[in-house]
C-alpha cells in the first residue's frame, strides 16, 4: 500500500494548531517535502511547478489516538449497559484472550490499522493484550500499512481471570522479549509501550519490573487512571501506603513524562499537581467516558492549571467508534456538559466549554505532546515531518456565506472518513 | 424521483419496537403491502414467488424526526458558542430572515429535504420561517420528493428584531392562508402545523388566535418547551398570572393532545403533571439540548412516571446533525450523563441508562406516538403505513461471535446514511 516516498511538493490551503488557543488557516502554501519531512512552507506566487500537486480542498495534520484497544475492536459498538469494573469482566476479557491466535489476530488487527487509518488516524497509541507474539503481530501491520505505533503488550497478573491473566515472571520476560522483538523490526513507524493494564491487575513487583525495563530500554509508558470511582475506591483498598491513586503509579515508577494516563476524570488537586509536576500526557476518552458511565473529564480546568499534555484517545471499545472526529465531537459536548453543570461554581473560566478549534488542537497536536512526538508531529512546521490528511467537503453542503472558517467548522461537526481523500503518513500515502 | 405507487413484495428480517421495552426482531418474513399499506405480515416459507423482492441486509420503520428547522439548515455545523436566546439574536433571526425570496428557500429546503431523506427521515414535523409563501414551499418540495412533513410556518410578533417579525394581525391573517394553501395541495404527505415560535416572541393575542386556528381546522400544534433558564425567566416575567411555562401556553389553548413540546428539560413536577394529562408529545433534542448548553432532559424518568409520546428530535441547527442516528446516540450520551449525575439520588430507576433499543423505539414509534401518527407509522404492523429502510451493513467490521442483536446494535452505534440503501414512504421508494 504505500508508495515510494519521494519528494512532494503540494499547493493546498491547511488548517492547524500552534497552541491550544492558536488555532490557524493558511490559504495557497506551497508545502515542500523532502525524505518524509517538511523542508519549506511558503505562500504561493507566480506560476506552479509541473510536478505540484494541486488539492483541490484543504490539508489538516495527522490525527493521533492516543488510547485505543486493538482487540476490543471486535465488539466495538456493543454492550454499553455495565461500568468498567463489570464490563471489563463480561466483555473485555472473555474477547481479548482469544488472541492467542495468531491468524485472528491479523484478521482482526488488519482491520483495526485500516479502519483508524482511513478514518485520519496517522499515529496511534495501542493496547494489545498479554500475548507476546500477538502484540508483535500488531506492530507489523503497522508496519506494513504504514501507520505510527505505540505498541503495548498488557501487563496483568493479579485480579485477572483464570483464562486471561499472566504470572509476574512471565509478564516481564515477555515484555522484555516484546520490546527487544518490535525494536527489532528497526522501522520508526512503532515504538513498545510498557502497558500495565491498570493498578488493580498489577502487583507491585510486577510495576517495579516494568518502571525498570520502561527506563532500561527509555520507552514510553501507558496505563489507566481515574476512571471509575469504584475502581478509585478499589485502588485505595489495594495500595492504602500511598497517597492517591496517581501516587500508586508515581511510588512504582511509572509516573513521568514518557507516561500517558488515560482518563483522569476524577483526580484531586493533589494527583492534578502531582501528573503536572511530571509532565505526565494525558489521554482524554470522552466517548468511553460516557459509555461505562465513568464520568465527565474536565479539559478546560487542567488547561488553566497548566497542562499542555492533553490528547484524545477513541478508547475503542469502551468509546464507540474508532474515529477521532468522534472524539472531537464528544469532547466538545463532555465541555458543554461541564459547563451545564457549573452554574453554581465560582472560578467560571474553569467550566467555559470548547469550542471546535480547541478539540482540533486536542486531537492533533495536543495528542503529539501526548506522546512527546509534537517535535516532529501535529502540525505544519518546517523540520516536522509530513502526517497530513486531504479533506475533500463534498457532500457537506455549504451556502455563500460559508467562509473559511465556517467551513472548517462544518467539517468538525459533520465530517466524517468520507471527507479525508487521502492520509500521508512521513511523506508516503498510505490511503 | 418517486416511483409507481405499486403494490410490492419483499422477503426481509426486520427491527421494530412495539413498545418503548418491546424490541423486536422477525428473521425472513414476507412482508406485502398495497397501496403504500402493509397488507401482511408473514414467515417465509417454502418457495419465493418471482416478484418478491430478496432484501439482503435488513429493514427498519422509517426514522421521524420530530422538531427540525428547515432554514437553519444553512448554518448548521456552525456557531455553538452561545446560549439560546444569544444564540437566536446572533445566528438564527438574521438567516431565517432570508426565507422571504422564494430562490432561496427553494434551493435551501431541497437540500434539507434530499439530506434528512438520504438519512432515513421518512417524515419531519418542520419549523419553516415567518414567511408564509416560503413556508408553503417547503411543503411542495416535500410533496415532491416524497417525504411526510407536518409544516410549521412560525408565529412571532414581540420581542423580535425589527427585520424579522410580524404583527399580531399579519400574523394569524398569514397563518390562516398558510393552512388553507397546505391543505389546498390535497397531498397526505403533508400537514399545515401550527407554530408559535415559543412564548416570549408571542403575544397572548396571537397564541389565543392561533389556539383558535388549530381548533378550527383540527391541527398539530408545535413549539419549545422549558430548553433554556433563562428563557424560563423570561417567560415567568412575561406572564406572572400563569402557574408555569407550561401553564402559560395551556392558559392559552395551546396545550393538548395534539401539541408536540421540544425540549422539555427543565419541567417541574406539576408541568410534567399537565402535559402528561394533557397527552402533549415531547420532542427530545439531546443534541441541541448540548451544544446549546440547555441541560440534559431525562427520558427514563418520563417514562416511569407514564410518558409514552416521546421522540427524538434532531433540531437543527441548534443540534449540528440532521440525522436521527446521531439523536439516537446523543440520546444514549444523555442518559448517559443523567445516570453519571445521579450517584447520590434515590429512586434510582429514574435515572438508569437507555438501551440502544431505547433510543431506537424513541426514532421510530415514540415519534411516531409524538405526532399521533402511531395508528399508521413507527414499526411494521398490518393496516400501517409502508415507511420503511433498507440498511446495508457494509463497511462496518462485523465478526464470528456477532448476532443478530450486535449487529443491530453497531448499525446504532456506528451507522450512518451509508448503510440506509433505500428509503420507502408510504410504499414508494424515495431514495
Amino acid at each position: 500500500m504505500p508508495q515510494n516516498q519521494g519528494d512532494l511538493k503540494f499547493l493546498t490551503s491547511f488548517y492547524h494548531c500552534k497552541s491550544f488557543n492558536e488555532f490557524e488557516f493558511k490559504k495557497n502554501q506551497l508545502i515542500t517535502v523532502k525524505g518524509g519531512k517538511i523542508v519549506s512552507i511558503q505562500e504561493a506566487s507566480g506560476d506552479i511547478d509541473s510536478d505540484t500537486v494541486v488539492i483541490p480542498g484543504f490539508m489538516i495534520p495527522g490525527f493521533i489516538d492516543t488510547h485505543i484497544h486493538s482487540p476490543q475492536y471486535v465488539f466495538t459498538g456493543t454492550g454499553y449497559d455495565l461500568g468498567l469494573l463489570e464490563w471489563l469482566q463480561k466483555y473485555t476479557f472473555p474477547k481479548e484472550c482469544q488472541f492467542d491466535d495468531l491468524k485472528h489476530t491479523r484478521n482482526v488487527y488488519e482491520k483495526v490499522v485500516s479502519k483508524t487509518l482511513k478514518n485520519g488516524t496517522t499515529c496511534a497509541s495501542y493496547y494489545a493484550t498479554i500475548h507476546p507474539h500477538s502484540s508483535l503481530e500488531l506492530a507489523r501491520i503497522c508496519v506494513e500499512k504504514g501507520q505510527r505505533g505505540f505498541i503495548g503488550k498488557v501487563n496483568m497478573d493479579r485480579n485477572s481471570p483464570d483464562y486471561y491473566t499472566e504470572t509476574t515472571e512471565s509478564s516481564l520476560r515477555d515484555t522484555r522479549e516484546f520490546v527487544k522483538n518490535v525494536l527489532g523490526l528497526e522501522s520508526d513507524l512503532v515504538v513498545p509501550c510498557i502497558t500495565p493494564r491498570f493498578v488493580p491487575t498489577c502487583t507491585s513487583e510486577l510495576m517495579l519490573g516494568l518502571a525498570a525495563i520502561a527506563k532500561e530500554f527509555n520507552l514510553p509508558i501507558q496505563s489507566h487512571l481515574s476512571e471509575n470511582k469504584n475502581e478509585i475506591s478499589w485502588v485505595q483498598q489495594l495500595h492504602p501506603e500511598s497517597e492517591t491513586y496517581s501516587h500508586v503509579y508515581y511510588d512504582h515508577g511509572l509516573l513521568n513524562k514518557n507516561t500517558i494516563m488515560a482518563h483522569c476524570i476524577h483526580l484531586e488537586p493533589k494527583e492534578r499537581e502531582l501528573l503536572r509536576e511530571q509532565q505526565v500526557g494525558i489521554s482524554h476518552c470522552p466517548n468511553s467516558n460516557f459509555c461505562l458511565h465513568s464520568g465527565v473529564m474536565n479539559v478546560r480546568r487542567l488547561v488553566q492549571e497548566g497542562f499542555e499534555k492533553i490528547g484524545l484517545g477513541t478508547d475503542c471499545a469502551g468509546g464507540y467508534s474508532p474515529s477521532l472526529m468522534d472524539s472531537m465531537r464528544q469532547a466538545l459536548i463532555a465541555s458543554k456538559v461541564i459547563h451545564i453543570e457549573s452554574r453554581n461554581e465560582t472560578a467560571k473560566e474553569q467550566f467555559d466549554a470548547l469550542h471546535y478549534y480547541h478539540v482540533f488542537y486536542l486531537a492533533t497536536l495536543g495528542s503529539a505532546k501526548v506522546l512527546n512526538l509534537d517535535h516532529k508531529l501535529g502540525n505544519f512546521e518546517v523540520g516536522k515531518e509530513f502526517d497530513a490528511l486531504v479533506i475533500d467537503m463534498s457532500g457537506i453542503d455549504l451556502f455563500d456565506h460559508d467562509d473559511e472558517y465556517t467551513r472548517f467548522e462544518k467539517f468538525i461537526y459533520l465530517g466524517d472518513d468520507r471527507h479525508i481523500k487521502q492520509v500521508y503518513v512521513q511523506g508516503k500515502q498510505v490511503i
